[in-house]
């Protein structure tokens, strides 16, 4: 299907822009509701990963459902979607992220414009980042290869996974870090440790690309002197 | 397959009953049980979005599973059901949805009929709730236009989210809020925040029904004049 | 695939206990670990919703992983299933249901025999037991007529919904409700209260065959006096 | 596909790591956040059925995705992989696994090397691995036979139940049990109790393999002395 691209990139920013609240959204909820931080995290987890398989599945034949920079250099580094319109849509998706954020506050009856102060930084939260991205990544691109239908399902599942096994609760987005300093709540990160998020998700997302590469690359034709059984 | 008024009636008067039984009674269960609220939104969320998928997948043949004035009023808008179908579905959407409320009453020993006393009311409720509605519609459409099997899971898990990143727990349905009123339990809203609910839910379904109509749309034709690659 | 009686009947019995052994197995894991309620039954629900789909779509195949009387009774009624032949099923599948309670108190380390003095009674619970039978065997009849490659999926969510919405934690299954007398813990039941689960069980699972025949008939043939478009 | 040996290794051992990095990662999360162990338990749930799915579907194309000597030894067994192979894919998945422990060591600052001191261990513990293993590989076996496209989700679904209903939160997995003695956390095991754990495993894993060898068995062409219908 050919899609224009001011359409292709409202639905980048819709995207980005309702995965994010649901990301601030639900840490907000479930922060209110429960002063245990495992149940908060649950109640953000579950919304994630579900609102993830309805976006990709949704949008998916618009814009392709990156939602996420880091996505858009991979497929970029790939020849796969032009510089000009790589870049259009990272800022489509810094936007539409940044709306989701302000709109979460909104709903909740917050400051619409404010900042976090929760601090996220050190090594360890990098390579938890940087651990994050490269899984993601490489689930897109494995998942590409072999079954490409079933995309929807395995982010929305890979980012439950990863909500839990990072120790960073799993950015693994750049438009979402930034995103998410817009609003000091659950899932909230200071501004000043955006950047070091930023630069663990790129890293560990053109990591994934170098092993993609090897691992998934389509066999070699043979030469065959007699017909195949 | 075609289904003649009375099942399909039925259908959408037994779904939505079931729905709603569902919505309210896991929200009894769930609030005895337990003392955080956070838990006993999870112990709500969960089967609410469990008997979604269960629903439509077994009556979408027989009705389309609108379960919903919403829907079905945006079907209507799309010129896909007649005027007069459209109000009959209504109408055993809301009455089939008070028969699962007091079912939901009835099955755990409360008086069957009473009014709930939970204020939902202001802008920002509001807001959510045009918000829920949005995505719940723009979903369903989508869906329809990309991946109609998968419509089941993409309302599913959808409502899963909204509970969450809404903060009005994404009613998104009036039938549904009507029948919330008829229960003075955890899901419950007082009868006179009802119309504020409806009104919000129908305004977001036209505004999901409208970027959809753009989003959405059939590429046009093209006339060649060498053949395509 | 045609299967011969002994490996339908190892099926239904092999199905029935680790069914049985998921159900009380993850009630006694989860009330041990916690003193929440609500938590204990979500502990419950996910585990007997998940085995639930793996073992309809294992051993469906072999016997048509009935795992139980009331839903073997539905199709002996329709005379899918001859009498002996159901008699035989349900045999294995209580047979097989005590064996995983048995083997669920062993796992846990509790007396092998005994039984439960959890009261399960009255009007209330019985409605919740009837309208649990009612809403499983319905999704059972109307997933086979529209989607029955979705039946693991169906029961497996409508499980999921009803372990809340129904007051009685929806045991929905004769089978099921007399192994549970076998194991005094969370999923426990008075023995002298099964024959009133059971029941209302069957009672729920005829009404549900009868809205059923009505509801998913085939379309009768239409005399044709020009050729169908 | 044909997939040369290197890259065969490299998906059992990052597979295998990926899956081990979930198990205790979540582990360590939960059990950090709450003090409730049924809510640890559930955040170390999810992650992992839900990493399985993925891990499954991406990698399995490549090497078949074991991340398991108990599957490995089963299908050596059914002369399905011959026996160097094995070796090598058993080898591939305990390095893996390791290095996996040590990741999530490493993103929660924790010492990169240590060892567990947590006892799991006696006739019940043993039992529950032995009965674990067994449900997982007859779930693969029957999987394979009739719906392989869906062994994903079987093996992700059974493994979220059987973390609940066996007493021993089902390793069920040899690789994964030397691996998790790399870590005092949530989901430990002291290393002098692996052994134990190893032999339940690979005991009930040939268990399910004798089972469904007789269940599963294609059946007889039968010698026709008229047409069928």
């Amino acid at each position: 299907m050919v899609v224009d691209l001011p359409r292709r990139l409202t639905a980048e920013a819709l995207g980005t822009g309702i995965l994010v609240a649901t990301v601030i959204g639900s840490g907000i909820m479930a922060d209110r509701l429960t002063d245990d931080v495992a149940l908060a995290l649950l109640g953000n987890t579950l919304p994630t990963g579900a609102i993830l398989v309805v976006l990709i599945t949704i949008l998916g034949p618009l814009s392709g459902a990156h939602f996420n920079p880091a996505v858009t250099l991979v497929f970029s580094l790939r020849r796969e979607i032009a510089t000009g319109m790589a870049l259009a849509y990272c800022a489509a998706q810094v936007a539409g992220g940044i709306a989701g954020a302000l709109l979460a506050n909104a709903m909740f009856e917050l400051p619409i414009w404010q900042a976090s102060i929760t601090v996220r930084s050190g090594g360890a939260q990098w390579l938890a980042e940087g651990v994050a991205a490269f899984g993601l990544v490489f689930t897109i691109l494995a998942g590409l290869r072999f079954r490409s239908e079933a995309i929807p399902w395995l982010v929305g599942l890979y980012i439950t996974a990863a909500y839990w096994f990072t120790a960073s609760t799993s950015f693994a987005n750049p438009a979402v870090a930034i995103a998410r300093a817009f609003s000091d709540t659950f899932a909230g990160i200071r501004p000043i440790d955006v950047p070091g998020f930023v630069l663990a998700e790129l890293l560990g997302a053109v990591l994934a690309l170098a092993l993609a590469s090897w691992m998934l690359a389509e066999p070699k034709p043979v030469r065959q002197t007699r017909p195949a059984e």
